[in-house]
């Protein structure tokens, strides 16, 4: 029994005189149709076709867009000049040469994370987006989300002071796909989120999973990541937990951010952590006791559906009228710390150097 | 507003003929009173003395005990016939020098965790125990928890099916020491609760941790065990964390547990996952969209407090009546453990075999 | 980030060479577009028509439903036989004269609860449907939830055994509206919800309320049924709420159940009551200590969209494939315990016997 | 593991040149060893005799408390000189006659609450103490939690702003006892914890119940008070609950409160409710999409243990040197209420004027 009404205010940010940017999504499995319904209802898009390789799919986006243009057939659509934009929604291995097709056709491009699946594949798209003057987006959609937004204000704001560590855990009973494992499926979420927060490089990546379903197929990884700092960063992402948990925990020297997604209305907790660190011992000793330093606070945030918000803001990338938020180069350096998970992962949990 | 009544259903399980063991508790500091307070209580004990080197603790013990023989010279309480078992509460560094002593003078001797600093001394208090003919325990007191029973029992009936993974998050605002980081003071905890659930030898340990208050004290740490089978297991400990968390999760082929201890009074989970693993692609992807495959059951536990359990369990193993559940060699294999994960935290990551 | 999938299963229910319901929507306000979109969408029915008294509203309309007739010409949807259905979901005032016309022109109605803001008028739409031979049904969504469904499965196979109360709480921070209070507003959803599971009439009504911010416009109420037996009923509603709850919790002599709906999975538990009432005084205290008696359970529930679940229920009832579970006589008996309900909110608590 | 440390810190308000107040305790139930403790522990209090009539309980107080005077025999301990105070935890209809005899004897008394059973013995309570020039206190034990403490600060600083509403639920599986109704065992906490924050007389009090277990003993209840203005009471008191709730919620003008006191660490949280009343229809339905309206606070609170607090508050009213905060007029208002609500639920909810 929810409104829809709550989505619509996203379009008020957008300039009225502007005209709509012309969309065609790709892929209309698990988060395509998603992005249809976004763009479709969006006054700064429309939507002009969907491509998906099956007519049982199509079928599917017919029911829910039975005006717009369905089709097997992706080259139409690059062919189309009316399509100003793609957004990618297929599966990982496909997002480079669907992407590289839809830049050398002129088209602007949104990819549904990860970029690409290697690296060599992303700076690829990074060149060649360069190339055509195309804008190349990353579809990190939490990076829109009411939370992570309040969240990048107080880093921005300075109110977390020194960053001392990054704790995600998202896991749940998942999706096992044939084509990715967990650290490619869920951890992008996760990097893209702390890459936005965090401007401090990766200095190496340590990985340990295990494969209990799927021979070779992890469904189960611990990322840990160190930088020159005294910070770390830790993932934990798994498709076989009983209950689904969605928390990240920051520790800074100023705040404590608390970011638990499951939760309905709360889902950020802000901590002092200030007062405990020029503490005596004794007063440490007094705050383990009490549980904690000070008042707690879950700031508002704003409802707006994280799509729509993205949705504006690509059309607004695309218009001109905004820098990307989440771009090639963005996307590239998630693969790069992906990939280098991915290493360590091999090699059991031997620390490995990010690429560059 | 807690009724004191629930504790002594503890005694039940105590032949009421056997004489109770006179007891000695040595250190009453953070955990000493805790023992000197169950000692005191139970049928199957006596507290005869408690020794410390402050005087100002020796005052806060007179007040809880003022029947009780109250010294700060050690070696009088172990010149004490009288005097059965000895209960070690100090800091870590003096567990070795006193149990030594104690067992030397013919005491039955309970350390508190860890057994250890090293796995040296913990070898020969073993030994020491050995030759003296006396009781050498650990105290893991979470081994005592109804929570805990219950999940052995879970396991001993084959309940859980294989066990893919071990997950423990034991987090909050902590009392810094000087003279132990976080991975010695929290992680033990959690070892004796997983080595006690779980038998099967650990192959590998990595752990990656960060000093923020104290140098080169961590304060957070990491900690990754892997095994010859798919097993993995996973321990985040943490001093600066927002909130209080003590979870574990368990996944095996068969059932899923979750132990919260910060539940009030559903502490433990148990989930169904044996569906899940011989489904079609297509089921599992609608598990996904469900969040879970079947009910879940929190299983009425026990909730005799754990130390009064404890305390007649150890006047069992004294008289002879029970098996030691925490014995010197069982704290032996959680400090060989956490001496691995020590290496690779100063390793910086690399993973460690364990020593044997 | 929520599939769309999971809505379709419900589709499965339905016999596939069953003709398609027409229907049209009147009023395109708060749940209105719900009652649209699952119409468009289920394989039983076709939206045909939506009316609105507003262009605005029209014009929201379109965005979803661009190939749908729109119109505030209420009377040539009446007029349409092609038309075979109305759901009405207009102001509560509204609902008397707009269900009457409907059925006088030989439409089926779903009306949106409260089927009318009297009992003389809720009468007399029973009255009509009958005389016009035509299927008049109330929209009370909650019966066609996951957990109502399962609750009343629990219900008809006697596991509840005797049901001593049914309390429940349904507060947030609300939408004020100026033609009625929260009584009619909200207790609805619970009046249906308890009458869809206690089979056993409701002998005396009192409530209490108050107006703080619109005067005259009860804002927070409390009311509470008498039955001939020791079933006691109470139901707390309120706009003025800091926080949502939705809580219903149901004590029977076997067993107890909690519906939470802000819980992401675990809406359901049932608890086992059976042992504590047979329970020496020594048993009963134990249980106190304990908190609570066996284990808990949570049971697994159907993920169906309830208006899914119901879209198809109601064309299955206009096909007469299956009885109405909601039909004009249960609306009737909802609108008795408001009226009383009301009678004593204005006698400031007296109780006041429901009129039959 | 909870250190006995954290309360110890209570001790710091009283002044050390006053001489410690000699106290008895009278009743060794369920109640009276909490009692017996903290005035063991107290540096203000000093603990010389414990009175029961049952061996088996005094049995039990030797094992805690073996170097204080045990005795069945009452009179003995009021004989006593030495004695200056009585804590009377005994069965509630023996609180008029034990209160008046200590009373009577020249000791000030804290009697459990109720006060008494009629407010007949109650006045004479109070009479007799003023006419002994004796201090006469009710063990409200929840005025001195910090999360209550920390309420009052609120509402004293004018924080609140209109008091709107006042909503408690305090239901467990509870222990029946003979003597007493549910109404009578939890309702007293909740009117002391109401009188506490809100100075406004209680007008008329209307309450329902029912009784499932015992005959003629209510096991649940749902109390009812009204205001003069449009202040609105409502208690929810049950004893056969699958879980235990204890949640109480504040309406004000200006900030909404919630005190759940099953929360380990966040008992208390701070909803801002001020903007949502001067708003527009539009904006008031905006507040309903997002679910609230500002930022919510949970402030850090004293955790001294409330009996802690208590009894040095009882040790600095008889010295002189602070004013009573639940004295014999005090716990009288408590019964006056509890005896409408009696008399209230014996008539099936007709509403009940307070006696005066």
């Amino acid at each position: 029994m929810v409104s829809t009404h709550a989505v619509r205010g996203a379009n008020a940010a957008v300039a009225p005189e502007v005209t709509p940017v012309n969309v065609a999504v790709f892929g209309y499995g698990y988060w395509g149709p998603n992005l249809a319904r976004n763009v479709a209802r969006h006054d700064a898009t429309q939507l002009l076709a969907i491509a998906d390789l099956s007519e049982a799919r199509l079928l599917d986006a017919k029911k829910e867009h039975p005006w717009v243009r369905l089709t097997t057939d992706v080259q139409s659509v690059l062919d189309d000049d009316q399509i100003e934009a793609v957004l990618i929604a297929t599966p990982p291995e496909t997002h480079y040469p669907l992407a590289k097709r839809a830049l050398e056709h002129g088209k602007h491009v949104l990819v549904e994370k990860p970029l690409a699946t290697t690296i060599e594949h992303a700076q690829d798209l990074v060149r060649i987006a360069e190339a055509c003057d195309r804008r190349l987006m990353v579809d990190h959609t939490f990076l829109f989300t009411g939370a992570v937004r309040r969240m990048k204000e107080y880093f921005d704001a300075g109110e977390i002071g020194d960053v001392y560590y990054y704790d995600s855990t998202r896991i749940n009973l998942g999706l096992f796909q044939h084509d990715t494992n967990v650290l490619w499926d869920l951890a992008p979420h996760d990097l893209s989120i702390m890459l936005h927060l965090i401007d401090e490089p990766v200095a190496k990546v340590s990985a340990v999973g295990s494969s209990h379903v799927q021979r070779g197929v992890e469904n189960i990884a611990y990322i840990t990541l160190q930088f020159e700092s005294q910070l770390l960063a830790h993932f934990h992402v798994n498709w076989l937990a009983p209950a689904k948990v969605r928390q990240t925990i920051i520790g800074g020297s100023k705040k404590m951010l608390v970011f638990d997604d499951m939760e309905a209305s709360e889902k950020l907790r802000v901590y002092d952590s200030g007062a405990k660190l020029c503490a005596s011992e004794d007063e440490i000793y007094r705050s383990l006791v009490e549980y904690r330093t000070g008042d707690v606070v879950a700031p508002k945030l704003d409802k707006t559906e994280a799509l729509a918000a993205e949705t504006g803001h690509m059309a607004n990338v695309i218009r001109g009228l905004e820098e990307p938020i989440s771009d090639g180069a963005f996307g590239l350096e998630v693969v790069r710390i992906l990939a280098a998970a991915q290493a360590s992962l091999d090699l059991k949990g031997v620390p490995v150097e990010v690429s560059r």
